[in-house]
């Protein structure tokens, strides 16, 4: 029988990672990029798919024997027109189901577009994006089209296109340039694609990661003259834009969407507070109830992971630099050790800190065999991995993304995902995250876009606090759930409109 | 035997209450205060006794037969001074063993002392200052004076000295102004002998609901040259600053606490999450589990009391005008409502929304029989109690702070504290919480008295994050809780200062 | 002003309390009762009068300058019956408000009298009950009356008598034989006046203790031939029934209803899962949250004292004796320690065991200043209180129930309720649990009273399970509780009677 | 690279299933046992593993094009022994190294064969099992075998076995004999030769299900009259020894492993907690905020259920027969309906009622589009998914495990498992669960082998407290958890024996 959910996973294949580690490193110096900030948000907004959803995807697109390059194909949707380039229009029925399925869990999405009937709120628009290229990003391209848009597309990432997807966009008549396993040219050309074209420019720009914001600044900065403004939504690309403002170089206004309240909240506690569980239990089966756990941080990623293993029966520890995030793990229950505290007793080390080498070779050392180190938090180098790549150390690898370090008197530790975010690597993003996301993103564009001349200038802003709130309520009904409105007299009293925002800009929810 | 403990309750006679809630807003009316904003943070942090340590407290102060006015009498100290005024000096004695049991639940007042010994940073400081006279402030004083500082004293409110504390202070040489049971001419009176005085004016103040500041500014303007900077920590008084800044008629800049992190999270989310199931019990005796309580509002009051009432066994709905808010009490597992759809079913209103007119007549008129309300939120208005005042319904006090309003049919609601705040009313506020206020208070005073020039304009400020963060720290050995420090390499990666600030200004913890 | 909060407690009194405790034990003696087994269950039945309910009461009694014994007055009620001695038959109207209260609370017994208006089935029983007297046993009884039973009545307790309610039950014809304050002479004298009447002969007993059914053993052991059973509710009076049994003198059939799995849910996990913080916090104001505190047993008071700290963001340690116990603390979360391995670092020690000694005066010596030590189990030597009166150490009363214990170096101890019950001693119990008691005591009475010959013999029994089942039943309407029912498909499939019992005997719950 | 991490996976194909159903239908009208009563202890034992651990295993023995049946194969192990038969000797390393690691999660067995240096409790026994032949199996094997026993084993399922695991055994010099895939006929082949061996007997008997005690039973009953004992571990097993008992057939004392305190905790309430969360994510991806639920039935497994998903933030509904689970349910704060009152609005309906038809094709045609339902109980038909299997409506298989039943109208139904045990096919038993249960038959088969003569007769028996306690003292030392000893005062004190029992036979934990 045929198993036709697929999804994509980044990092299914460690070849594969290491070149892509590789490859993003090389880019980063090509690019001139801080090292610094790495792009955590990109990870935890990718839709992860569970090991084996993925392989049944893959073996689908890998029984293709199709190796041509798809920029070396002639291509044509049903409609005639070959403005894209994808592996396989023919896949576009597949595609179109996924996107179908993710549409019933995208509500909020659907809903703008039943508003958007009457009024267009972006017609006009001419969106350029570079995005991972998921079932979930469809829905937001094609709902960005139903408001008005037009838009042309390419992939943010060389490894996270879902082929069927990118095609079933094409032949939905979205010029859509991408596939999975580009090479860097190929990235670069499908982004060129993208906004060089003739008889067609660009007003706004939607972009994950800068690197179509860069392309822009590079190589056709006069384009900047027509573009009302950039949306962009991750840590990276947020972090060179900030840097452009610094530098006075920034030439549109900008939006960080990445810190708007919602986003961040769903993708940092609620989706972690899951994610935790899943990613453990997928990969080591283990039992949560008793088990002696120490996690470093208590940010809203710290938080998330803290309750729900408290839930389950674990008893937790917790390691903080900041004294007031550290008063709130004391009150919520748990001791605030240092980490060397505990670590010969623990069962379970856990990083959510955004720092690095918080666990280091010296900490290893001390673990008890069995113990499981993971991490959570923003980079890859929180764990100190390459510290146990050392001659008298044995890696086994007993699972895919569970490696045994073994020690020469015969202690295990368990690594999990070689020391990448757990969250990505072994567990999935729900839809309903991805939802959020897209939301504020389609809403930032339309605020961008629609914004009286003077209201933004050449500067990085922030989701206002009543998009954001909007963001939060058309995924209320998700949940069945009534808000309530002020009267009049309510509103009067509190000195507030009575459709928000709601709350001072300081407020912290 | 002698039950020697004791404390005070501003509420605890209901008669006084309305004189209180009469004289309040005469005193606004004549002070032309805003009145849409309510005392609340000055509620949250007055300490609360249970009824009967404050009876005998009472006791021992009543047994006095002593009906003379402090003003119309001779006392002095030990030491000879008479510059002090209270009810009688000769309570010290137990005013100063609450002080002592005060010291031991407060090591962050205490550690600053010690820390003092050599530089002392409040060295020539002048403080007036006008608070509740409490053990709690009286550790606070007594610090400020081991700072360095010289200190001059009266109390914000007629009602909540503890006179053997203001004897104890007046008989270690503080000049103290202020009793129990002042008139309103005897509060002015009071204030003005702190700081009318000769061969002392003061440069620091310190105030809690904006009524020292008010007073100079009306009688002594000329006071504000030497001032350095006002310490407020009422949401009322910071409402005064803040429209005095608007009006640009703030001439020294001033330091909002009320809005400083720590205390924020501790006041709200940490205080209510406990006193809601105190405040309740003590006056009902009723059991949680299995009760259907809806909470209108979803703040960090709201939040504080749907966890408790959810871990007791009660099953919680919420109400929230703010979708943001909304959708954070739908992922915590609460059922999103308005009020009408659940107001049969449940068996306690709580609101907890700062909003008025929350429950009106319409919901009581339609809640069932026994049904339990109150509000632990920001003003005595959120539950329309006026509108119970009608001739067809009958009230019967049937114990201290719990009225039965009686419907024609029988029907019984159970009104707490006639709808003032239950924690203020009916439960405590733990030393701890008051200890976290007074640090952040001694803290904004250190730091405006040493502010190098200029660092601070005729403006109001929040604390610094770093002052911010040392409450917190200065609060963390109380639960043998230890502080990671960063690496100097670490610090590098995150671009932060070792020892803080760790967060930018609009983190929300 | 008045304050008429007034409580109710039977240990407020610390001399009082130890005449009553040296009273018990001479009666034990007198009675060869095993000193083993105290009367926990006893204890956690005590009603406990809501304050304001009791208040008005007692402030009507103290009023009264009635030195005169009961038994020395001529009293009649407004029928003209004198059947009955009680403190003041004129207080009848301030109890009848108390029971109607009470009534509004214990809605299981109310719908036994509804459903009993056609069937009598407590017809021509004539019962002799001897248990606290409080509204909700008189509630009870005039359930009983309504059922078809004649009763007469005394107190199981000398102090725990409400006199109003007494009185009212009088008025309303129940002869009632008791009064708060009795001396031991006049407990077995009221007893005596239960059972020894011309023309009349129990045929059922309900006892609280076993004293009523000691007394009829020892003076009227022909009574016996007509009494159909005895329905005992204490584990004192349950562990004598067992020893008689086991002796062969038992010659009724009893029924213990201490054991039935209602009313021990409720007044283990449920009851001192509110009742823990409700003591705590009326004691000490402390903040429960970062508390560190150890939790000695986790049987079902333990467990709920456990999961009401951590919820609070206390952190707890658990000690056990039985690994099957100790597991459950594992998989709970909780860590389990010896008291050694915690006593210098905790914040409060709570016993939970039913055995003694838990904490010795080696623990005591080792706490730190400060340090809460309380008791929520069974006997009033888990705690080795008697080990702290020494006299290097002071104590220091600083509160009702609450002691400081000092030490010679200042460390100071602090010792709720002098060791006894905390949850007794400071806090109450909810109506809804008595309710619980006061119905499974009712059904147990039904039960053996209708039994047919030759179900029950001369032998201590459990309430039936389905009988348990329909306690439980009776209160789910409190919680507008919906009961799903069996098919008649479905029982057949499980094997089961549609009305249940629906679980085997040796079913864990 | 090679993924040698192998379990085995009973459902992971559906046509394989069908059969399996198909085949145990068969095989129990063959052996008239009752229907019932399913296998559900059998089930929640079985080790799961993920699917794409399980894909690798089966790759590495799928590649074996070794189609010739093991009972036709010449196999000798290392030493020179043919006493086995199974499906490739070659495969012994790779089982071993599983064994070696399942070694390390099960400490208690480990801790028994220590203890045994000495003394050999099993010395001269001689066992016969029938059991799932995995690791965890292979572990308890080789623990009888350093007790002293000698052993012959077969598979108790025709699926179960893991063909390296029976391969480690074998070359360990165990008489095994069990492949994956076996014939009916293979099935017995196997069972009979372990018993039918000339010049050994068995004197004991483990097994799991009762096929084994049933053939000895028809074809071997002299055999009865040298073995002291059976130990049977699952409710199908059990079932029928007690309707033997009944019918005085019963001719060995039997011990009922299956109720013990220990391994039902884990077995229902400890694993089902953490596998419905598994269960749901691996195959939903879904996200439990916010989302509501109603969970059947409130036994162990419901309550895990319902603890796991209130805790992860959704809101759940539960439905109950029994007025006492039901009360409960109330009290732990969860909303008490009948199943039609909430269907039309919830997100997730989970079965735990061990009853049939609890879900009805009426229910599934009233659910909202999207609707996930899943099945935690005991048998296959809670959810009548045969009433699914209708023209009208599609069945589409999504993903593995996962249907989605679509009706005319396009609403679509998430049928997980096709109603089957979703703890069992969709997630996995960790190893700590196993080992419970082993530990549990290890001390069974102790007991039984040395009981003095007399001790147990001709009936079937739980295993003793004693034993029970020390199963969980055995497992105590994982969490380093420290049991606090009884003093020889206290001891006396409470009547006990300081070594346990600890509690009565009816205590409920």
């Amino acid at each position: 029988m045929l198993n036709n959910k697929k999804k994509y996973n980044v990092n299914d294949n460690s070849e594969n990672n290491s070149q892509q580690i590789q490859f993003a490193d090389q880019k980063r110096e090509f690019n001139k990029r801080p090292t610094k900030i790495g792009r955590r948000s990109l990870s935890r907004s990718i839709s992860q798919s569970s090991t084996d959803s993925y392989s049944s995807a893959a073996s689908y697109t890998d029984s293709s024997d199709d190796e041509t390059s798809p920029r070396d194909k002639q291509q044509k949707n049903s409609k005639g027109s070959g403005d894209f380039c994808v592996k396989n229009i023919k896949q576009a029925e597949f595609g179109r189901r996924e996107i179908e399925i993710a549409e019933q869990e995208m509500p909020a999405l659907m809903a703008l577009r039943k508003r958007a009937q009457g009024e267009k709120p972006l017609s006009g628009a001419k969106i350029v994006g570079c995005t991972h290229i998921t079932a979930q990003t469809a829905v937001l391209i094609e709902t960005l089209g139903a408001l008005g848009a037009q838009c042309r597309w390419a992939a943010c990432n060389i490894y996270s296109t879902l082929n069927e997807v990118a095609a079933a966009l094409a032949e939905s008549g979205f010029p859509v340039f991408s596939w999975k396993g580009e090479s860097e040219d190929d990235f670069w050309w499908c982004i060129d694609r993208c906004v060089n074209v003739e008889g067609w420019q660009p007003n706004m720009i939607l972009d994950d990661g800068g690197d179509l914001t860069h392309w822009i600044y590079k190589k056709y900065p006069n384009m900047f003259k027509k573009i009302k403004g950039i949306v962009e939504e991750s840590v990276t690309g947020v972090h060179r834009l900030y840097q452009l403002s610094k530098a006075g170089k920034l030439c549109v206004p900008a939006m960080n969407v990445n810190d708007s309240v919602t986003k961040q909240k769903f993708d940092n506690l609620y989706c972690c507070r899951e994610s935790i569980l899943d990613g453990l239990k997928r990969t080591t089966d283990m039992m949560f109830g008793g088990k002696q756990v120490v996690v470093c941080g208590y940010g809203e990623v710290g938080k998330g992971c803290c309750a729900a293993l408290k839930a389950m029966g674990s008893i937790v520890y917790v390691t903080e630099i900041d004294p007031i995030c550290a008063l709130q793990a004391c009150m919520d229950g748990f001791r605030l050790v240092k980490l060397n505290e505990v670590i010969r007793q623990v069962d379970i080390v856990i990083t959510c800190t955004g720092n690095k080498n918080v666990v280091t070779r010296e900490h290893l050392d001390r673990m008890k065999n069995g113990c499981i180190v993971c991490n959570m938090g923003h980079s890859n180098t929180e764990i100190d991995v390459a510290s146990l790549r050392t001659p008298e150390l044995t890696w086994e690898r007993v699972r895919s993304q569970v490696d045994h370090v073994i020690w020469p008197d015969g202690k295990r530790i368990v690594l999990l995902a070689e020391g990448r975010l757990l969250n990505l690597s072994c567990s999935t993003v729900p839809t309903f995250v991805l939802s959020i996301t897209a939301t504020t993103q389609a809403l930032a564009l339309i605020e961008l876009y629609n914004a009286p001349e003077g209201r933004y200038k050449q500067d990085v802003y922030l989701l206002p606090k009543k998009m954001d709130e909007y963001v939060a309520s058309l995924h209320l009904p998700t949940f069945d759930a009534h808000l309530t409105e002020l009267s009049d007299e309510q509103a009067k009293y509190l000195g507030l409109n009575k459709n928000g925002p709601f709350k001072p800009n300081y407020y912290r929810y």
